[in-house]
């Protein structure tokens, strides 16, 4: 272990300044609420709840249809970097995490995900000229397609020389998905007091504050081969691919329960918690265990638990919010897919806020700011 | 107008090298038709026919989901550029050559487009900090959605600094849409000689040839300001946004027109007329006017016929193969839709081939290998 960092590293500092997106952000949601209105020439309508979701639904008639594009971010700078020092390729598990970054935001809505779109757009054609790496692509691409039983529908692998930097691949994916019966919407309607937070298990830190880690491993003497834990170098502990949560919820809805709400833990970590615009109390009892990277990356960056907690997932990949009756069944299935799962909090009426009662933390209403 | 360029500038010297891109796409291909199987467990099923082709089809039962995720590719540094020399921002022409190679792909297999997503990734945060841009850009967007009836459900801006250059952006388009009723499904069942080729005018080179029409500035004495014609820059030729194609497939519906297959005119020109699997000849005898642009770019770079039309648009951005006998009245609905439209050629018996009669050009079998 390297000794801590002598001065605290926020996400700002790591070169992501949200002050300057959310301005565009504000008004691409304005003009796109307003287009809302050509589904009527087609007998539609958009579910209304679902602006600001993660993912976007209409009413098709028999059922719904969701949909989403997601990227995967700056996480294949660390495969580059890792390629270097071990001679292999770690696009496998890339590909995996731009997947799940589409699937786990696309079944918040209570959608079943049905195809995927590659978007692959390289710096130049070389990119796709390296075959072991490409190889790997392909075939992660497809494992986590079989994961979450979805059909990999085709996609689109520009060369981009001029906007993609030489060397570099910008990663994305587009999901489709129905949510069948109507009954499975899951926007949040019947989300309430009493509801209990189940919270499903990350594997480390999946593809959301890469840009603080990456910034980080200037700071560390052995850069991305320093051990975080034994025989697992912060490189290789950060390229545990993401988790795709989908086989839970299609597991849930064959086990007769109905999520009233779901969380995808991403950017802006645990205040994803307070994603619905309900005024509601998120009274949290139970951490999940907090994998070894995201606790490196923690006390490296000097991040409190405020920070870390309000940046990083640390340990909490996905929230379910259920009946409390449903919460025991609820975690038993996740587990039965081989997610780790604990029934972590509750719902109560209040103001909107989440109190994170182990660590004596409380994020208010201003936290989060996604509308 | 300059003087004739000395040499000829192909595609491949203007730095996209298919030959690296071809290999991965075949293996990719192929995994992704291994995935299919999957919609299986939820009673669902692809549409065979739709590999291959422009959007992916899914059988849902009532309808078919088609789906697509496609890029703008490097258009967006002709307007970076152009906003160096005009002062002013581009970018409203290029949000709708984004949702054109997502919309203009959607529909040739006879889908209605009901969702776009927006992909924008950016090279810094400080991108969307340039207001007057970025507010081109959403408006730009708005009205592309607008023009095509469809909602704009949401999407993505990330800043990818590292992977994205710094000043630039990546901009692609996703698009859902359904076919409904399923005898509108286009895929080229129905495709057989006798058809009518109907090409429906483009406004310039929309979005494909653009490496090389940026390599070929290089040559030019005013650069970006060169005329192409009267008080027409050849920056602000290249900039004419790409038509929406939407409007006039959804108005040939309404018309009782279902075209047997459709072809977006993309990368590799005219050859896309050749997309279809079947052994077919298509048969030109009629030109459609070739916008300023694609002819000076002919001419400089040097490039024959078969160059040209096997590379660029020259004028013809979207192909309808309609009944004979719906030929006609499908030009007539185009016009009144604003696009121009002419019964260009004829579908035969015959081998794999293209002739272009006015030209003198055939295209083989192997001209275009996409499968």
């Amino acid at each position: 272990m390297t000794s801590p960092a002598p001065t605290t590293l926020s996400y700002r500092q790591s070169g992501v300044d949200y002050d300057l997106i959310d301005p565009l952000k504000v008004s691409a949601q304005r003009a796109a609420a307003a287009t809302a209105s050509h589904l009527g020439a087609h007998g539609f309508a958009e579910v209304a709840a679902s602006r600001g979701e993660s993912a976007y639904v209409v009413d098709v008639g028999p059922f719904y249809l969701a949909s989403i594009v997601e990227c995967l971010g700056s996480k294949a700078l660390v495969a580059d970097e890792m390629a270097k020092l071990t001679g292999h390729s770690w696009y496998g598990a890339i590909a995996q995490d731009t997947i799940a970054m589409a699937v786990n935001d696309l079944i918040t809505v209570g959608a079943t995900p049905l195809v995927v779109q590659a978007y692959w757009a390289a710096g130049g054609s070389d990119w796709f000229g390296d075959g072991q790496r490409a190889q790997a692509l392909v075939q992660g691409w497809k494992a986590a397609c079989d994961a979450c039983g979805v059909a990999w529908g085709g996609g689109e692998t520009p060369a981009l020389a001029g906007i993609v930097e030489a060397g570099r691949i910008d990663l994305a994916a587009a999901c489709t998905g129905i949510v069948n019966p109507k009954t499975r919407l899951s926007v949040g309607d019947a989300l309430g007091p009493g509801d209990a937070i189940v919270l499903l298990d990350s594997s480390g830190i999946h593809a959301n504050g890469l840009s603080l880690a990456r910034k980080l491993v200037e700071r560390l003497p052995d850069g991305w081969l320093t051990e975080v834990a034994p025989d697992l170098s912060y490189g290789a502990a950060l390229l545990a691919p993401t988790v795709l949560y989908s086989p839970v919820t299609e597991a849930l809805w064959k086990a007769g329960i109905a999520p009233h709400y779901c969380a995808n833990i991403t950017g802006h970590g645990w205040r994803k918690l307070l994603r619905h615009a309900k005024a509601l109390r998120y009274r949290i009892h139970t951490l999940p265990p907090v994998p070894p990277v995201l606790r490196f990356i923690q006390q490296q960056a000097g991040q409190d638990d405020e920070e870390a907690y309000g940046t990083l997932n640390m340990g909490a990949g996905f929230a379910l919010f259920v009946a409390a009756a449903d919460a025991e069944r609820t975690v038993q299935v996740a587990q039965a897919q081989g997610v780790g799962a604990r029934v972590a909090g509750v719902v109560e009426a209040g103001p909107k806020e989440l109190i994170i009662e182990p660590l004596d933390l409380h994020f208010g209403d201003d936290a989060l700011q996604l509308r």
